[in-house]
């Protein structure tokens, strides 16, 4: 794996230059066919839906199979081990802990001249949660996205996925639905199953916000129909940095690095570091696992593209790096981590320490797995239960409490030249005048 | 102004389908026109924005002169009323103090294995906040979306606003920035200074966040680089609805219809009301009012278009109306209006009791102006605090409270086919095992 020095601001900006590449922004040349799809469905709904059901998934789905049936979801069950069906309950429980502090509560806050503000949390109504299909199944996705929405409150889930040519849906994407505690499941994916949701159809009813990883058609259908529908954060390929001194195991850390290395050609991983032997050490221990791990095709070409060792002048900048890249995931893995940790600005997730490996937080700890990836974590937040309320603000005020405010209130408004606005405090008072 | 009587949902479904014609997501038209200057301006940087500015605001404007100067604020200040910067300083103290409200603390959960999970709460680095420019000037407007940054500890505020043909900014416009605390104010406006904003020009940094209101340009631009940076809602047409019954005072209700209509022909402005005869009342103040309002002809075409005064069967019934609606404000002035507010699933600002009238709450209450539009109160907040900031997870784990869940892990990473994911926990133990 190749070593890197950094020694001033342009080799980092050379480096987030490689990486924004990836960014799911760069794929304008879909969006119009992404067009289509969306005004057709909007338009023929069901009829359109199933049409490109058989076109892109090869299924004859229709009106009396597009839900999925509670023998469909017994079936599963049998045939997913117990062992697993275990795991994904302990996962479970982990999720809803985690999530469940960061539960937020309505407020007021009153004034005895009898004036009341405060906000109003409300759950939404009803997400549609995308999950897709294909050869990689990720029940872990499913209880990410799922399990916020029900800490929430929200009234109704709704998942749609993909179904195979032979027009049924994974068992493990079915018990982690069932274990998550969706309320109904279609057969449905792509820029499709988007509009489905986003405009409703005969069979799946209209959602307020659609949440869930996809494909470039299902992220760029997401994006079109925002406003009309709310959306999660648009998702881009995975990565992990890692942020070592000369404590950390570089056996440790090739091993993390790795392993968003395996999620696709995309993704990236990348150490940064003030120890010029811990990079060579890390170095050598990713071409080792690189050799004996099973998806090392992907891993290689990954690393090749997307991964690098950062060698930082001092520890300032190497946290400077840290944040400039705004990585997905970020390990600190220095003498003082937590210490360390204080002063890190940008990440989706941050683990500390040297036994808190990153794929403890897909699928285990307890926060959501959905994180900001390509340097979004600058302005964006992991997927969590404020995705799926909402707030209202409250504003009470008495007689008394207007009457002390009202000729202010009716400057301002002429001020703007809204002579309607003045009008509406001024009537209250026209009998005293 | 007419009366409608609501004798099912399809009569409600109607309405609804009305007011939805005003979304800005029926303006696809322009979306090429904005591609181009988007485009052109990420390419080109300030040569193109300054030939836009040109083109679109007639004005001048070069390297040296897009950023407003001290002594243009200075004049500002000279050309605004004491009177008006007296009242705009109050209405900042309340705005400071409901935002206040709003902060978020970081938060940590621990147990005594050694592992700690948590949310960390982080201001933005750069904000940039889009003022519109021409005739209609809004220094509430500046205020409402500036000071929840300022509250938020955003690093760096920018604004940028349309210059007129004179190369100036309005004074009120600089006299409500000053005071809000913005850092920089560059002169430019439409979608290219959206642009600018988005990917940065030699004069203009590139920010984190977009928000505020504009045209039709500005808001499809800020939707085309959402995911590049974060935006805030896409906002559009200012509405009202009234939930009153008998108790209500129709004069009342007119004066706060109107103030709401006089913003555009698009504005709407809706009573709903079991009691016919305040929807009578109410009827016949409107139209008197509408003779002597200066903005008589906005307000007459707007009402005409998107004015409604729908009867219900019963309170159920107009309560299921106002949640369907899904208002930008919603007035209840109700005999028990507190209790009224319980049964509120879905508005962007409730104002409640015959005195909490909405101008109160543009101006002056503290709560936030900027508001879900167009229905989008179903899953969209007030600007605030919470639109300013971003949570980074965080995970520690010891050795101890690996150990005790690595072989979960190791199944669950492997039922997902991910063997480096597996591998990277494995490893940590490979010694014990």
């Amino acid at each position: 794996m190749r070593i890197q020095r950094i020694d001033d601001n342009n080799s980092i900006s050379e480096v987030l230059a490689a990486l924004l590449k990836r960014s799911p922004n760069n794929y304008g040349e879909y969006e119009q066919v992404v067009a289509e799809i969306l005004a057709d469905v909007k338009e023929n709904k069901d009829q359109a839906l199933f049409a490109y059901t058989e076109k892109f998934d090869k299924a004859q789905i229709q009106a009396g199979t597009i839900q999925v049936k509670d023998a469909e979801i017994a079936e599963a069950y049998e045939q997913t081990s117990p062992e697993l069906i275990a795991i994904i309950r302990k996962a479970k429980e982990n999720i809803l802990d985690f999530h469940g502090k960061q539960k937020q509560n309505s407020w007021i806050d009153t004034k005895e001249n009898g004036s009341m503000l405060g906000q109003k949390v409300t759950p939404l109504d009803r997400v549609g949660v995308y999950v897709p299909g294909g050869k990689a199944v990720y029940p872990s996705s499913v209880l990410m996205n799922v399990l916020p929405a029900k800490v929430a409150g929200v009234g109704e889930i709704v998942m749609t996925t993909p179904p195979g040519p032979d027009g049924k849906i994974s068992p493990h994407t079915l018990v982690a639905a069932k274990e998550a505690g969706v309320d109904v499941i279609y057969k449905a994916g792509g820029a499709q199953a988007i509009a489905a949701l986003a405009y409703g159809t005969e069979s799946i009813p209209k959602v307020d916000k659609i949440v869930g990883p996809g494909n470039i058609f299902v992220a760029l259908a997401k994006k079109a129909v925002y406003g009309h529908v709310n959306i999660d954060a648009i998702a881009g390929p995975s990565e992990i940095l890692v942020l070592a001194d000369e404590s950390a195991n570089p056996r440790f850390i090739a091993a993390d690095l790795l392993s968003q290395a395996e999620h696709d050609e995309l993704a990236s991983a990348i150490l940064v570091t003030t120890d010029e032997g811990l990079a060579e050490a890390v170095s050598i221990e990713v071409d080792r696992f690189i050799e004996v791990l099973p998806r090392r095709e992907i891993i290689q070409k990954s690393i090749d593209n997307y991964g690098y060792i950062l060698l930082a002048k001092n520890e300032e900048q190497a946290i400077h790096i840290a944040n400039e890249i705004a990585s997905e995931h970020l390990e600190i893995m220095t003498k003082r981590p937590y210490e360390t940790m204080t002063k890190i600005r940008h990440a989706g997730a941050i683990f500390i320490g040297d036994y808190a490996s990153e794929p403890l937080g897909d699928y285990f700890a307890g926060p959501n797995h959905v994180l900001p990836t390509n340097g979004t974590a600058k302005f964006f937040s992991p997927l969590g239960v404020d995705d799926f309320i909402k707030k209202s603000s409250i504003i009470g005020y008495s007689k008394e409490a207007l009457r002390e405010v009202y000729k202010d209130i009716e400057k301002f408004a002429m001020a703007e030249e809204l002579s309607a606005h003045a009008n509406s405090v001024t009537v209250r008072f026209e009998e005293e005048e």
